[in-house]
C-alpha cells in the first residue's frame, strides 16, 4: 500500500491511497459492507455510484459464514465478487458492542457469539489470521474499544492493553504472509477515551510501531460533538503526515466536514444506508424524511441535479409511497442515493482542497444543509 | 391493441401482441409489481432481464397510494417510470382475499380496506374509471373469483353476476374515455369454478361481447392440478382463436408449460418473486433451496450458463449466505434469478412453437425439471 498527500489547505488533505485492489481517492467515505454485502445495493451499484473501497467486518464475517467458506472461496473479494480495496475492521468494535459476554485477558478477549451463544476467543494474532484468510487490502488490529462515558482509570489500563495487542498485532502481521496475490496493509487504532494524555500516549506508542495508517477509534459512541471534534485535534499532530488518517464510524455530513477540516482522510459509517432504510434522506439542501405527507403528490426527484439511479429515474411521491408500504424497492433507492449524497461530499472536499478553498467550502456546504431538517437524527434501526 | 397468432403448434400458439407501449411476444410471462413494484427487483433489472410486460393491480393501488396521486403523477407508467406495458387486474380476486368485509350486491362489491378498515364500493364501472386514471395498457373486468371448493350452486348464481358486470364494464369502457395519450384493452374474465358448464356458458357470453382478450380466472386457488388443466382444456374451444387468452395467477414452471400446450397465451404468478424470496430457486434441474447446508462451500452459480446478474457475479455459498442472514441483497438475487428463469422457459416455449417441436421440447423440460426437488412447493410467505 502506499499513500500520497498531493495537497494540503489549513489541516485538511487531499491524497492518494494505492492498494493492489487499485486507487482510492482521499478524503475517502467507505459503504459498510459488514457482513458482505452492503445493505440493499448491488456491487455493480457501488461501482456506478463511485465507491472506490467498501468496509467488511472481521468479526461478523469469522461468524458467518466463516472463515473457511470465505478462505475456500479464494478471499473476500472473490466471495463477493468485489474487486476493489476492502478494509475489514478488526472486530473489536462488535466483541465490546454486540457480543454477550465479554472477559478481556491480557492474552485477548473471549465472547459469546451474538447469533448462537457458542463462545470464541480473539487474539491480536487471530484476528490478524482471519484477516489473512478474508484478504482485505486493510487490515485493523485487535483494540478494546472503551465506551462513553468512560472513567480515567478503566481507560488507562484499557490503553495500556490495546497498545500491547498493537505490538502483537504487529509481531503477527510480519509472521503471517499473506494468502493471496495481493499484498495487505495494518492499521493501528489510537484508544484513550475523551481523555487528551491517554490518547496522545496511545498515539505516541502506535506511531513507534510504524503502521501503514492510523485510526482513531472509540469515538461516535455517544460523547457530545465537541469533544469528537477536540479529541481529533489532540490526536492529529501526533500522527505522522506521510500516512492515512482514518475517523472510525464517523458520521453526520457535518462530522465528516469538520474532521477533514482537521486532517482526517478516511470515514466509514452505517447512517446513509441505516437511516435511508427509515426514509431519512441527505440532500445539498438538508435531511428529508421521505415519509412525510408533505411529498405525497410531490413529482420531483428527491434532489434535483443528484445523478443517481433514485433521483434520474423516481420521484418523491413514488418514493414516499414505497416506503409506506415498507416495499424493498424503497430500502435500494433510499441506500444508492445516500451513498450517493456522502460519496459527492468527500470528492467535493476534495477538489475544494486542491483548490484551497475548502473552509469556504465547507461553510457555505454547512450553511445549506441546515435548510431542511425533518428528521430526529436519532430515529435509528439496528443492523 | 393488436395481437396476432404468428405459429401454432397442437393447441399451442407464438403470437405477437401490440399495444402503444411496444409489443410482446406470446406465451409471455408478466413479472407482478403489485404495488406499483416488482419486489425486489429494479425497472432497470426488469429490461435487462427482458421483461417485456408487468402486471399490476388495481385493488392496491386504488388503496396506496390512491387514484388520485397516479393520476396527478400522469398515470401508473410515469408514476414507477416503466414504459413498457402493464396489465392491471381488475382487483375482484384481491377483495375476495384480502379484504376484511365483502358484501355483493347487483351493483357491486363493497369491502373494507385490509390496511385500515375503511370502506369502500366496487362496480363494474368505477373499476374501469380506476383503471383508465392508472392508465394500464391492458385493463381487467370486475368480476367474483369464487373460491375453491365452491358449490355448484353458488357458482353458477355467481357467474350470472359476473356476466351481468361485464356488460356493465364494456358499456363503462365505451363510455368513458382514456386519460392518456395512448389506448387501452379490456379483458374479460371466464369464471364458473371448476363446473364445465358453468365456465362454457361464461365463456359464451363473454365472446359475445367482443373483447380484447380473455382471462381464465378463478383457478390455482387450490384446486387439484389436473382439474386446473381440464377446466383450461373445456374453455379453450370457446375462446376466439384471433384474441390473447390469460390464465391467471398460474403458476409453477410445469403448469405454464401444460397450459400453453393447451392454447394459452398469458401467465403471471408471483412464484418466482415470493418464493424467491424464501430461498426457493427455480433451475433447469429443477427447484433448490439455497438455504440446504450442501451449499455452504459450492462456488458455483445458481444455474451454470443463465445470463442473469445473479448468476453470472455470484456463487451459490454467497448467495446461501446472504440468504441466512436475512440480507436484502439475497432478496435481490433469488428475485432476479427466479425471473430469468421464468422469462426464459416462456421464450423458450415460443421457439419450441416456431420450430414445431413444442410436445417434444417440453417433454424434455418436465424430466429435467424433476431432476432435483429438495423444496415443498408449499413453503411460501406471502405478498
Amino acid at each position: 500500500m502506499k499513500f500520497e498527500v498531493c495537497s494540503t489547505d489549513g489541516r485538511a488533505r487531499a491524497g492518494i491511497l494505492t492498494t493492489d485492489h487499485g486507487i482510492v481517492e482521499t478524503p475517502m467515505f467507505m459503504p459498510v459492507g459488514t457482513r458482505a454485502t452492503v445493505k440493499a445495493v448491488e456491487q455493480r451499484e457501488l461501482i456506478e455510484i463511485g465507491a472506490h473501497i467498501i468496509l467488511g467486518n472481521t468479526y461478523h464475517l469469522y461468524l458467518r459464514p466463516g472463515t473457511d467458506v470465505i478462505e475456500q472461496a479464494g478471499g473476500l473479494h472473490r466471495f463477493m465478487n468485489w474487486y476493489k480495496p476492502i478494509l475489514t475492521d478488526s472486530g473489536g468494535f462488535q466483541v465490546f458492542s454486540l457480543s454477550d459476554l465479554r472477559e478481556i485477558s491480557p492474552q485477548g478477549v473471549r465472547f459469546q457469539s451474538h447469533l448462537d451463544g457458542s463462545y470464541h476467543f480473539f487474539t491480536p494474532s487471530k484476528v490478524i489470521a482471519i484477516q489473512r484468510s478474508l484478504g482485505s487490502d486493510i487490515m485493523m488490529v485487535l483494540d478494546e474499544c472503551t465506551p462513553y462515558p468512560c472513567e480515567f482509570e478503566y481507560a488507562q489500563q484499557s490503553n495500556e492493553q490495546t497498545i500491547q495487542w498493537a505490538y502483537e498485532s504487529k509481531e503477527a502481521f510480519a509472521k503471517q504472509p499473506p494468502l493471496y496475490d495481493h499484498s495487505q496493509a495494518l492499521f493501528g487504532i489510537v484508544q484513550g477515551s475523551v481523555y487528551p494524555e491517554i490518547r496522545i500516549r496511545s498515539a505516541v506508542e502506535l506511531v513507534k510501531l510504524d503502521f501503514d495508517g492510523y485510526a482513531i477509534g472509540g469515538l461516535a459512541v455517544g460523547e457530545p460533538t465537541e469533544t469528537l471534534y477536540s479529541i481529533v485535534d489532540v490526536t492529529e499532530p501526533y500522527l505522522p503526515a506521510n500516512k492515512p488518517r482514518y475517523l472510525m464510524g464517523v458520521g453526520l455530513p457535518e462530522n465528516i466536514l469538520e474532521a477533514i477540516e482537521r486532517g482526517i482522510d478516511m470515514f466509514d459509517c452505517v447512517i446513509p444506508t441505516r437511516n435511508g432504510r427509515n426514509g431519512m434522506l441527505f440532500t445539498n439542501h438538508g435531511i428529508l424524511n421521505i415519509k412525510n405527507a408533505r411529498y405525497k403528490y410531490d413529482f420531483t426527484p428527491i434532489q434535483e441535479g443528484c445523478p443517481c439511479y433514485a433521483c434520474q429515474n423516481f420521484t418523491r411521491a413514488y418514493i414516499r409511497h414505497l416506503f409506506l408500504l415498507k416495499e424493498i424497492f424503497a430500502l435500494q433507492l433510499a441506500s444508492i442515493h445516500n451513498l450517493t449524497f456522502f460519496l459527492y461530499l468527500v470528492h467535493e472536499a476534495r477538489n475544494a482542497i486542491l483548490q484551497h478553498r475548502f473552509q469556504q467550502w465547507k461553510q457555505q456546504i454547512l450553511e445549506n444543509l441546515k435548510v431542511q431538517q425533518e428528521t430526529n437524527i436519532n430515529e435509528r434501526s439496528y443492523e
